[in-house]
């Protein structure tokens, strides 16, 4: 049997939106799971300094490792080997070198669903099975430890995304705790995508290796730091598989891009201006939790962390990917298929982005208070 | 069964080289293979540009996609879609693309020992099974169509590489077309890595594409271009497989460094600069090729391409790996074991790049004209 690895849809809707742009359109981007805003400044110095200090051979940094380790011990108060931390060329390549690792094709891999799609697809694409778990709104569309229990058999590995994409919601410590004892318990090895980390509207995030120093953790510049096109991730290796994950990184990626490694060694210097994003963020999400529920988009679970909302568009349309192409075409807001995150139940969801200006957030729900009554039940035929 | 996956020695001979040189002590750097040279100054220019002009966020330039199927116009005469581009985090991703896209586990794949240690590695970490086939010196250590039309069963796949590395050999062009015919008619699909292009002292180094529509081709900006810490490379699928590939390429990988495609771009207007590395290449080549048989060193086949001579130590160890790191400790040399391209025969060879400035090999070569003697098979003991 042969997997079928699925496109993003995501990216055809960018596609379309860069296209109406190019005419002319005045387009809203929050189809993207990336921060509008860029590096912060003391990275772009550095980088600048390095272009015309360093002729940017292959490179490995011990100084980020170390500085990711600190960064550790800061927040999470835990202790973290350097030499266990893999510099990648962002968090997509992690995933793939911690299922490469980890798991042999054959394995089986639970994961949420809705959930980020890559997950579903670096796990075929391995050939490894994903068991995606349905995770309903009730449970705020995360995974418990009762549903890790009760799965029989045991799967090899679960994939554990807090706060997840894309509905930005948070495993609370102490269900994080239990997940990571059912795990222990019944042999499963836990990837954690950390990737939102730092993100967060109130909730606590916790690493999973508070709880599990067997796990993988995955990470990256791209959310917190704002540094997406810069590609530059980090994956932490749990002791029993060090060997193994390097050799693998040196054969399949060699090293990560140099001039990023500077720069990130930079931003972690620049708190307040990171700080500065998710005060705009967290604005954005109250614009939008106010605005929503009165466009008659009330069903929606409030995001913890991230920049998502994940909303309910079931009673308006069957088909997501349509109703995303129909806004964007009709207004110019571009905002992405739930087909993305959920090949059951996502025809009746749609994600949208906020990490883009306040005053874009207010123009697209003003967008959406004069598209949506068009798009109604009464309004069509 | 599981496949062991081997580390690079030559990243073990470049950390000792690191430590003894922040010891105080000179190194000089053969060990890499990239250059010593930093990117084409056009392409720095352009980075420092689009650092203060751009977010920098997920992105791929479909510009560098056009300027790389003009590239193949210009250099080969051969027409490439630039959708059938995809642009990677450097050639090895590209590969690990490649391989995921075409084959499934338990396929075969032959491939040239020696040859580049990523190729076999690759493979096992995608539990493909690497059929390795002893390509020996009087063959210049190259694949044939004899050879491939001789395997039984035909493998699915054949990586094919000219210039190689270590040897940097050439496969003339008749000898590449009646390849390409045997595998064709074998239906055996050729992934050829023509990361090497562009670097070659008089043999013509034709694309798999002018011979085979249905190959991969892999090819970097990290040689030709002098770019290699910016991880940008690129891929070229045959139709057959473009969906699947693009598809995989957002689930593994999601985008390339945005900065690195921009300075890129940049590159392609820096004919002079780069043919003035090819220069020196050329100069340092002549230099061993000149020196080294006086030194005992005469069992090699010169390198009609890339920046490596891989020479015979067989009289002098039959470990190689003790064999550099003595080297690397008594004089500064750093080269890499032919351990990291053949795990039969490199125990008795030596790989060295000579892609740095013609000073350090001048250099180079007097540190070895002393120290050889102390390793005579008369001089142990």
């Amino acid at each position: 049997m042969s997997f079928s690895i699925d496109p993003f849809h995501a990216m055809a809707v960018a596609k379309l939106a860069y296209a109406l742009q190019a005419e002319g359109r005045s387009v809203i981007h929050m189809e993207f799971g990336q921060p509008s805003t860029g590096a912060p400044s003391a990275a772009i110095a550095k980088a600048h300094e390095m272009l015309d200090k360093d002729t940017l051979g292959y490179w490995e940094s011990p100084k980020l490792r170390e500085r990711i380790a600190h960064f550790y011990r800061e927040r999470e108060g835990i202790a973290v080997d350097p030499d266990a931390i893999l510099l990648t060329c962002g968090a997509s390549p992690a995933l793939i070198l911690a299922l490469a690792t980890a798991f042999r094709p054959g394995a089986t891999v639970a994961l949420a669903r809705p959930g980020y799609v890559a997950y579903r697809n670096g796990l075929k694409t391995l050939h490894i099975n994903p068991l995606e778990l349905e995770c309903e709104e009730a449970a705020r569309f995360q995974l418990s430890a009762d549903m890790i229990a009760a799965l029989d058999p045991a799967p090899e590995g679960v994939i554990v995304a807090s706060p997840a994409n894309p509905t930005g919601t948070i495993i609370p410590p102490d269900e994080l705790k239990a997940l990571a004892e059912v795990c222990r318990d019944r042999k499963i090895r836990i990837l954690s995508d950390e990737i939102y980390h730092g993100l967060s509207y109130g909730a606590p995030t916790h690493s999973i290796l508070r709880y599990d120093e067997s796990a993988f953790v995955i990470n990256s510049f791209s959310k917190y730091f704002s540094m997406p096109g810069w590609r530059l991730g980090w994956l932490v290796v749990p002791d029993d598989h060090l060997e193994g994950a390097k050799a693998r990184m040196g054969n399949m990626f060699l090293t990560p891009p140099s001039l990023s490694q500077h720069a990130a060694l930079a931003a972690f210097d620049c708190r307040d201006e990171l700080e500065a994003n998710i005060d705009t963020y967290r604005r954005n999400r109250e614009l939008l939790l106010e605005a929503l529920p009165g466009l008659g988009l009330g069903n929606i679970a409030p995001p913890d962390g991230a920049f998502y909302v994940y909303v309910s568009v079931g009673h308006l349309t069957n088909d997501s990917l349509s109703f995303c192409e129909k806004l964007l075409r009709d207004t110019g807001v571009a905002i992405t298929p739930g087909l993305d995150f959920d090949p059951v139940d996502g025809h009746r969801f749609v994600r949208m982005s906020f990490a883009v200006s306040t005053e874009l957030v207010k123009e697209a729900i003003e967008r959406l208070r004069v598209w949506l009554p068009t798009m109604g039940p009464n309004a069509q035929g």
